[in-house]
C-alpha cells in the first residue's frame, strides 16, 4: 500500500515554535544512548549471584556473575555464535561458560581459557576473549564503568558525591526500569519549573505548601551546578486568567525567606555532616545524570542510567548519615513513608512526565535555565574529555 | 544476520497482473493520511467533556475538551517539551493547561495565556501558542475541519449530505475505530461487487435476495456520483464451474425492474423528504469519503474517517425523517435491530475485507467502474482545490 | 527526539573477533529466506482439508487446499484487491473462490475460471490466474516444489533420502514453528560441538553417557555429508581449569572405538534396510536442510523449513523400516518415550539455541568443519545449479 503524502498540496502540519534541535549542543544531542567514561550502577549487589544476569547499560550488553565473593563484568556475547553468556552458567571456579558449546571465559580478564567440547589442546584456547569492565560496589549497588576509549577505569570515589566517600551513613532505595531517553528524565530531575505543578498533587506534599513560582539562578561549583532561589512565591494572580496558590488550609504555613536547603519549612537543625559540606543550594546535578537533593537531616539521590536510546533505570537512594540505633529510626521512616510516598507515588509522576516528553522541537521558558545549565555542563564536560582523550590541550 | 535475497538466481516471485501503483491517481496516492481541506466527524458529542481527551485525525493529534457547553480542539501537544495536552486538565475557565509545567491554554484561540510555575510576569506569556481547529456539532458527534494550507473553516452544512441540512430527523449510529487504510473503507463501501458475494450469509440479508451480478454505470450529479443498474441478475450459469443464486426458498421473491432506490423488493411508499431529493440511485458517494444508501424509508451513511495510514474510524448512522411519536418506533428498530444486523454483522463483514485488502498491485474488473469512478473524483476535485489555492484558474 | 552516537568520541564498542561476514558464502549469505528449487514439507496431510489453508514458505505466501482428495497449492493473494484466498472457501468442484467479490480459481492451473459477481460473460475471466506449485504427499506430510526460476519440479523422490524411497516404513514425527533463520537450525542440526554440552542435561541422554570432545572429519558422499570420528574422549582435565566428564555412576558405559553408527553403545544388530545403506557416518546432511542421524535400528531426520528470515519450522521424523504387528512396538515406543524426550525436550535445547544465535560476526572453533563443510555444500549446489539455469557448464 502506498504511503506517499499528498502531493502538489501546502501541508499545514501545525508549525512548532522555538528550538528545532539540539545542534548547540552537539555532543549532549549524541548521547541518546548516554555518556560514555563513567560508572553506572546497574543493579542491587544481593542481586549478582553465581547465576550470571543480563543487563544493557549505554546500549551494551552485560551480564554481571559473582564468584568467590566478587562481582565480575563482561559483555555479554560469546564470540563463537553470538550466544549471550547470561544464558550459560559456572561450570568451573573463576569462569563461566556459553550454554552452547561450553566455551569457558576466564572471569578476570575474559580469556577464553577452556573450551569443553574441543578439548584441552583446543588451538583456539587463550586466543579469543570477550571484553570485560571494571567493576566496583558501593551503596549495596554494583557499579560498571563503561570506556569511552579503551581507557582504564578511574576510581569510582572521584565520580561519586562526595559527602559518599568516607562518612558513614544508612540508605533505602529502588532500581526501578523505566521507559523514555535517560536525558530527559534528568532534565525532569533537575528541572525547576515543574514540581509545583505536576506534583500538586502527590501525597508526599500532603502537608507541606508548594511555591506558585520562583526566580532562580544556577551556580556552578566544582564538577555541580546548584539551582538557587532569588525569589520564592506562593500565590500569583494571572491576569484575566485566575488565582492560583501553592497554600492550603491544612497544609504547614509556607517559609520565610527564599533559603535553599532543605527549604520546606523553618530552617531546622542541619546535620552535621550536611552542613560541614556547605552546600549552596537544594538541588545540585552533576556528570553523567546525578541528582542530589539536600534536605536539612538527609539526602536524596537519583541516578539516570541510560539503556538505550529509548529506556533508562531509575535509581533513587535516601542517604542518612547516622550511626548506631539511631538507623533504626531511619529504616521504620523509610519503609514506612519515604519508599511509597517520596520513591513511588511522587516519583512515578516525574515517570510519567519523562516516559511522554518528546523533545526537540521545544520551547524553552525562564525556569529552564536549570536544563541549559546541564546541558552546558554536559557539553564542556565532554568537550574536555575528548580533547584529553586526543592529548590536546582543554 | 543478514538478510539479503538470493544473489545470482533469478527469483520467481509471483508476477503479480494488472495495475502496478496508483500513479494515475496521484493526490488519490499521496492520501494514505486523508485528504485534507475537509470536515470529518471525530466523536460523539457526549463524550467531550471538561476533561480532555487524544485523537488523531489524518495523521494528526488532536485533543477535544469542552467548556462551558462549547466544544473546542487544539493540536495536542505542549509547544515546551511535546507533552500531549490531552494528558492535562481544565484549572481555569477556558483554558487547557499541560500536565508537566501548568503551562496554560486559551481554548478559543490556543494562545499560551498563562504559564502558572513562572509568575504573572512571564516573558513568554501571550508569545507562543498551539494551533486550534474549527469545531463544529453536527448528528450528535464532533466535527473538525482539518485545513489544507491554513485556510479558513468552510461552512460544515455546505459539507453534509443536503438532505441533511434543513430537516429534522432521528438517528442511530456506531463510531468504530478499524484497521486498515480509510480508503480501502471507503472504496469497499461503493464498490459494486462485493456485497452480492461477502455478505451472502449475512443475516441483514436473511430474508431477502441478492443479485448475483449487474451491469453497472457511475452518474455523477453534483458533488456526489451515483451507482446506477442497468441489469440485474438473479441467477446465473458459469460455464464449466456451476450454477450460482441469490434466490432461496425462505428468501423473499426478487423485485422485478432494476430501480435503484431502495431495490430491495417492491417499491414501497417513499418517505416525502427523500422523494424530493430524487436521488439517481441508490449508492452515492461524495468527498471526502461520505457513503449514502437510500432506502424508501430511511438513509444509511457511512464516512471513513483517516487515522492514519493504518488505521481509520468507520462512522455508520442510520436517519429517519421522522417526528413525533413515531420517532419510537424508529428508535425500536434500530436498538432492536438495525445495530446488531447491519451496523454490527453486516458492516463487520466488511470491516474484514477492509483490513485484508493489499493493494496496489490490483486487477480490476467490470463492476469496478465504481472504484475508478471515485478516485477520478477524489482527484480531480482534490486538483480543483489545490488551483484555487494557488489562485489558478481552476 | 534525536539518537544520533556521541559524536567526536572514538566509541568502544567491544571489538567482535573472526569472522565479520559470510560474504566467502555469497549464495549462502543471501539464502536468508532459504533455497529455492527444493521440495519442502509444509504441513501434515491431514490438515489439508476442502478449507484453505494459510502458509509461508521461503517468504512466499501459499494455500493449500484439498479436492476430491488431492492437494494443491496456488499463491495465496486474489489478483484483484490481495486479499488472501486462503480465506476464502470452495464454491464449486475443484476451484477456490475468494471471499471477497468471489473470484474463483481452478486449482489446477491457477486461472481465474469464473467471476461470480461478474456474470457468466465477465470479460475477464480466463485472462488472469494466480500462481499454483507442484504438490506432492510424502510421509504423511504434503511437501510444495518451491521454483528457483520458473522450472518445473524435479521428481520429489530424487530429493527424498534415499531410503525414504522404495522400502516400507513407520514413522512418528512434530512439525513445529520455532523462532530463528532456518540456517541456524540447520547448523545447530548438524553441527559437532555442542551435543555434548548443551545436552549433557536433556532426559533423551540421562543413562547415556556423552563424549567430551571429539576429533572429527566431515565426509562427502554423493549429495550428502556424513561427520566421522577420528578420536572420541570420555574424559579430560583442563589445564588450570578443571576436569569434565560425560561420565556418571548411573551411566551407561561408553561404548569402545569411535564407530559411527549408531555410536551410543555397544554395536546392536543394524537393521537390514538400515545396513544395506552402509552409512558410512552417524549423521549426515543434505540440501536444502536435510539432517539425517542414524541408529541401529530406526533413523531420525529432521528438515528445517524456511519460512522467513526470521522462523522456520522444524519437522522431526523417527523412522522404523518395520512392517506388520512390530509396527505397534514402534508407535508405543515413539508415543511412551521418542516423542517427549527427544522430539520434545532434546530438541527443545536446540531451539532455544537457535533462537539465540546471532552470527556473524562468528569466531568458528575446530569442530565446526561441520557447519563450514555444510556452508561448501550449499554454496557449490547453488552455484552449479545457477549455472545450469543459464545453459553454463558446471
Amino acid at each position: 500500500m502506498t504511503r506517499r503524502l499528498e502531493e502538489g498540496a501546502t501541508r499545514t502540519r501545525p508549525k512548532l515554535p522555538g528550538r528545532q534541535d539540539w545542534s548547540s549542543w552537539p555532543n549532549y544531542d549524541a548521547a541518546a544512548e548516554g555518556f560514555r567514561g563513567y560508572w553506572y550502577p546497574v543493579t542491587w549487589s544481593s542481586h549478582v549471584t553465581g547465576k550470571p544476569k543480563a543487563f544493557t547499560i549505554c546500549g551494551e550488553k552485560l551480564t554481571l556473575i559473582r564468584d568467590n565473593g566478587t562481582a565480575y563484568a563482561l559483555h555479554d556475547r560469546c564470540p563463537h555464535r553470538g550466544v549471550p553468556l547470561s544464558l550459560g552458567s559456572q561450570q568451573f571456579p573463576g569462569t563461566v561458560s556459553c550454554p552452547y558449546h561450553g566455551w569457558t571465559f576466564d572471569l578476570t580478564n575474559g580469556k577464553l581459557c577452556a573450551v569443553i567440547t574441543d578439548g584441552p589442546d583446543s588451538p583456539i584456547r587463550g586466543k579469543v576473549g570477550v571484553p570485560t569492565y571494571a567493576v566496583a560496589e558501593r551503596l549495596g549497588m554494583v557499579w560498571v564503568y563503561v570506556p569511552l576509549a579503551g581507557e582504564a577505569a578511574p576510581p569510582i570515589d572521584e565520580q561519586l558525591p562526595e559527602e559518599l566517600v568516607g562518612n558513614a551513613f544508612v540508605m533505602g532505595g529502588r532500581i526501578d526500569p523505566r521507559a523514555g531517553n535517560w536525558r530527559f528524565a534528568c532534565e525532569n530531575g533537575f528541572d525547576e519549573g515543574h514540581a509545583k505543578y505536576l506534583h500538586r498533587t502527590s501525597l508526599w506534599r500532603l502537608f507541606k505548601p508548594m511555591p506558585v513560582w520562583n526566580i532562580t539562578r544556577v551556580v556552578p561549583e566544582g564538577r555541580w551546578i546548584y539551582r538557587v532561589q532569588d525569589e520564592v512565591h506562593w500565590e500569583a494572580d494571572f491576569p484575566g486568567v485566575g488565582h492560583w496558590t501553592g497554600k492550603r488550609w491544612w497544609k504547614l504555613r509556607p517559609p520565610k525567606g527564599t533559603f535553599n536547603v532543605g527549604n520546606t519549612g523553618t530552617p531546622k537543625k542541619v546535620d552535621p555532616v550536611i552542613e560541614k559540606q556547605g552546600f549552596p543550594g537544594f538541588a545540585s546535578l552533576s556528570m553523567p545524570g546525578v541528582l542530589r537533593i539536600v534536605y536539612p537531616k538527609f539526602i536524596h539521590y537519583e541516578f539516570y542510567v541510560p539503556v538505550d536510546a529509548d529506556n533508562h533505570r531509575y535509581v533513587g537512594v535516601m542517604v542518612n548519615f547516622l550511626k548506631g540505633v539511631a538507623t533504626a529510626r531511619f529504616y521504620a521512616k523509610y519503609l514506612g513513608a519515604i519508599r511509597w510516598l517520596f520513591h513511588g507515588q511522587f516519583s512515578g509522576q516525574d515517570a510519567w512526565m519523562v516516559d511522554v516528553t518528546d523533545a526537540p522541537p521545544e520551547k524553552l521558558y525562564r525556569p529552564d535555565v536549570s536544563l541549559t545549565s546541564w546541558r552546558n555542563l554536559a557539553e564542556s564536560t565532554t568537550k574536555q574529555k575528548l580533547a584529553a582523550l586526543k592529548g590536546e590541550p582543554s
